[in-house]
């Protein structure tokens, strides 16, 4: 699992600061989080190959956190993508991009496929044979999800020289990776934990931004490996987390101690500050494994 | 007069490379000329100040000539701007707008007013005592205009000492300089050559940028100090200005000869060519004064 930040400022994209996007990589898939204007600029400056990107995950319909988009969907036509694209957005993008379509008098080349989102509960949005990605209803001014994204519990591992050792058939190895016991060839029951080892956990990774602090995700984000909660603010600018529907950095690392998460990624950061430094040590009062989101960063998780 | 290109490229945005946007300082103004993804980073890196642009010009609405627009606006309201703001652009942008406004639940602070175009035939979309817009239907595959920014006439140039010496009342000053002839303290009429100087001449640019080949522009154009004029291919490719609607660097300068304008800036390269140079010495072929549009390049004609 990997996480590559391609912007993580909130509000207006400037000379050395970008809005919102990431990009993770989880069992071979490339799924882009948020596409703030100058996206796919940042996708070539961070050489992430545009044909790999299938799924388009939009927190919520303000700038910062979509107006790229329209110009990646554009991009790929010109490109003469064929490959689907699928884009998970709150209701109302569709109709938006069909209307910059119309204007333009064209269409994408490739499938576009939108996954339009309206329930106010944590819904199962995609799921194949290694991932699962759930949306997290959040707070914000406007109607937000963050999206958990899940690999699936991977198999055991076989001790090949234990199993060769069983005189276990190769036909019972699939059997042996999804944990259960097997007979071996004389006909002798072989107990799963003696031939293999424990499987590689499964990752998870919590994205949730924008919002107000907001004690109903820590279930649905409980125990996970990485959080990204945005921090717009530090707690001596609280007073403007409730009209603006923002957390500070304190709490946002007071959601990933309650949900018990193994890393926390702060991000979103007003431009009213200039040492990023600051979000980190308010969050270490309560939080031990924070790390700063910065433009370009690549966190790795494998 | 004054033409800061932010962006000259075609297609899409690249790490180097902008779309269409350029700033046009004229008497005072600060005209904004279509605006690619993008162009707020770009003015912020030309140092333009967003409070100047009280104008913002749209030619066509395919996106890498206006996708910058709707993140200009909404930074506009970001940083508490009151100023109105005028935007000039193809019927249907205004819808998209506030479609978009809508979806955000939000609406500018700011009076922003829209002046949506739909004539073929060239009008005069703005006027005041300085300056005059005119729009310059373009060929290209949607509806397209290019603008004409025209000095008005400036005023003569009194000569001061002989004016003295006429004995001529401050009065008549004005009459003066719009070119009168007036009586002076001891009666006696004075020619208006004797005490003035000519005016310096008005300049004019012409935005000429997407079209096709079109000889229509060039009553319109004719004899402006300085023409911008798409050149998206070279000749060798000549056989793509059909479909695509756009034009050589060759049929730029055939126009600009045939328009007598003073000066060509040639732009909106395809992203097929490394050379830039070969469309500047393929359209000095057929004009003299020729110069190549590059992104934070200025031109000043003061």
């Amino acid at each position: 699992m990997k996480l590559t930040i391609l912007g993580c400022h909130s509000a207006t994209p400037r000379i050395n600061t970008n809005p919102t996007s990431q990009v993770l990589e989880i069992k071979n898939h490339m799924f882009l989080i948020d596409c703030g204007e100058g996206t796919q600029v940042e996708l070539r400056r961070n050489k992430v190959k545009f044909s790999r990107i299938k799924h388009i995950f939009i927190s919520h319909l303000h700038g910062d956190h979509y107006f790229g988009l329209i110009g990646l969907v554009n991009t790929f036509s010109l490109l003469t993508r064929e490959t689907e694209l699928h884009i998970y957005a709150p209701k109302g993008l569709k109709e938006l991009i069909a209307l910059q379509m119309k204007l333009s008098k064209s269409w994408t080349n490739y499938p576009l496929i939108f996954h339009e989102l309206e329930s106010k509960s944590s819904e199962l949005i995609y799921e194949d044979d290694k991932v699962e990605v759930h949306t997290i209803p959040l707070k914000h001014r406007i109607y937000t999800n963050g999206f958990l994204f899940k690999e699936k519990e991977n198999e055991r591992k076989l001790d090949i020289n234990l199993v060769n050792e069983a005189n276990i058939d190769i036909a019972y190895y699939r059997k042996l990776k999804q944990g259960f016991d097997v007979v071996n060839e004389d006909g002798v029951l072989i107990s799963n934990d003696k031939v293999t080892k424990d499987a590689i956990p499964a990752k998870s990774y919590a994205f949730c931004s924008d919002t107000a602090y907001n004690e109903e995700v820590i279930p649905i984000i409980k125990d996970c490996t990485l959080l990204y909660h945005e921090s717009t603010f530090l707690e001596k600018n609280e007073n403007l987390c409730k009209p603006t529907r923002h957390s500070t950095a304190k709490q946002a690392a007071t959601i990933a101690k309650k949900a018990n998460v193994n890393t926390l990624i702060l991000g979103h950061y007003s431009t009213r500050y200039n040492d990023y430094n600051e979000f980190k040590i308010e969050a270490e009062t309560v939080f031990n494994n924070v790390h700063l989101a910065k433009d370009g960063k690549v966190f790795n998780f494998d």
